[in-house]
């Protein structure tokens, strides 16, 4: 039995804690160390004895981590910690803003190839396993129709968006599938729906000391890639109310693949999500593909890559025997 | 763009069927020839143009095939086929006799390495892509439990028994997962289900001239092994109902991980199948899978090789970097 993976953690909000606690149930990996731009003697972790760093002190610990974990946000954070935290460690982050994953790509890779490390980008489910899902439906239905729905649940990068609006004390957003939809695709009769008829969006805001609320509202609904494109309400709710009644991060979802085969056979596969916790599954699959990407290093690969340059058994803790008599 | 990858076919029941139909969906591989035990006059294909050869002949064609799909039978074709032809060609198989891959994969892992040749087994849906997901379930939730239904579907060997009773003219089973089950595991309750207790057995029978409908239903509803564990229901039918409305060859079936992240979220992982036409979709599966298999022989790789030692990128034939700005 080789030594464990040492795994440290870049951020410590949900995401980094969903890590954490994802690493308690990874016996072949340890978690050596948390970074933070906040003062490390104010961060108490959920595990006993793992030392607390400033972020600023990072490079001095290239040679005691095998992957760093990249928990910061897709939007502020990892465009800029992605390529330049490439260039020292292992990575795996999980980058979702969909439309710039080449400009991140790039900027990941060239710093990750000169320093000769594995970057692992856009991990989780949605970049993540939905894109496995979609990558699988279209190679082997190639006639036919994809289908993503998101939700229930509170998206995380959508709730990060509403924080950033001026007026903006606190909130969430709440994705919600249409079951009329869902049926429909699940029938096979491939209907063409537009992002606006499969799901609605659902923000509960808290407004800040004297804001406008109708310029917040306007705010929200015209602000382009995550709310101009959908069914968006916004209800404004009280901080005691956002405590109380929106503290989980549920989440989940489907992708359904509908195609056609010979004549006219008709196929579907379907894959979906129930999440509990968002951030704590998301973090999950973060663990795993570190696991990966420490072995895609030790084959001696460097670059980034995504999801869909790896093979699953790199995930497992189990060897190749053991998982084609368990598993096939 | 490179020329077509250029795919043989060996066995040509209703699997090398089911791949003849996929590869004319597949524009960057052709389909240069069929090769049967059968005498090849008596062939008729669905595509003009293309050869049948006796299988007598193949090792003729070592140069002039990139990968050869193996559409023969698990139980008495494949485990001579396997690891003879992976000594010749690249391949691409469906073996799926669970309990015998570890020795399977030996033996066609000896053949391919002599001869420096990628052979894939063991690709289909189960096993296939229900092992890729009881691995990504597995190893994104190490703590819970994995289940698998298999259904609606028609089972092969359960209506080979039913036609052996005496008084039965004709017949099919259908596998139907219970409904009870799969929502109980759904819920996350993670319920410790026997095999008996996830599915029902559904039989359409037609009795032959002067045969006792009791007697024949107590025969089957008891017969062990096959129906006297289950919750079995049998349906006498005309021989032109059977022919008219069971002559499909439909199934299906789910594999849901139920696990647990931190504290106590319950977080639910379901990939599913309803497939109109079980071998169709199987030879589907397979076409996509030679291509990976090109891929990783002109890579420099050799040796066996399941589904889950290969990227899901490389059974696309988009570039990585299409496939990172398309489906991330």
């Amino acid at each position: 039995m080789s030594s464990r993976i040492r795994i440290a953690i870049a951020g410590y909000g949900n995401l980094g804690r969903g890590v954490e606690a994802a690493l308690e149930r990874a016996s072949d990996m340890e978690l050596v160390g948390v970074f933070t731009r906040r003062d490390p003697q104010k961060l108490t972790l959920q595990t006993r004895g793992v030392p607390v760093h400033s972020m600023d002190r990072i490079a001095e610990f290239v040679d005691a981590v095998d992957v760093l974990i990249l928990c910061g946000g897709s939007k502020a954070d990892l465009p800029e910690q992605g390529p330049a935290l490439a260039a020292l460690f292992n990575t795996v982050d999980s980058f979702d803003t969909h439309a710039k994953v080449p400009e991140y790509f790039a900027a990941v890779d060239a710093a990750a190839r000169k320093a000769e490390r594995v970057a692992v980008i856009s991990v989780g489910w949605d970049p993540g396993l939905f894109s496995i899902n979609r990558l699988y439906g279209e190679a082997i239905l190639p006639e036919g129709a994809t289908y993503t729905f998101w939700g229930k649940g509170l998206s995380q990068g959508h709730s990060d968006a509403l924080r950033r609006v001026p007026g903006v004390a606190g909130a969430v957003q709440y994705t919600i599938p249409s079951q009329e939809a869902i049926e429909k695709v699940r029938s096979g009769s491939r209907p063409v729906l537009e992002t606006r008829d499969k799901h609605t969006r659902d923000c509960y805001v808290v407004l800040a000391a004297g804001a406008d609320a109708d310029a917040v509202r306007e705010a929200i609904v015209t602000m382009p890639d995550y709310f101009a494109d959908y069914d968006t309400t916004v209800n404004f709710i009280s901080a005691e109310a956002l405590a109380r009644e929106h503290a989980g991060m549920p989440h989940g979802g489907f992708v359904i693949r509908s195609g056609t085969t010979g004549e006219a056979s008709s196929q579907i596969m379907e894959f979906g999500l129930k999440l509990g916790s968002n951030p704590e599954f998301t973090a999950s699959v973060l663990v795993a593909y570190a696991r990966a990407a420490h072995r895609l290093h030790q084959q001696g690969n460097i670059g980034a890559m995504s999801v869909l340059d790896i093979a699953p058994g790199l995930l497992s803790p189990k060897s190749a025997a053991e998982l084609r008599k368990e598993l096939l």
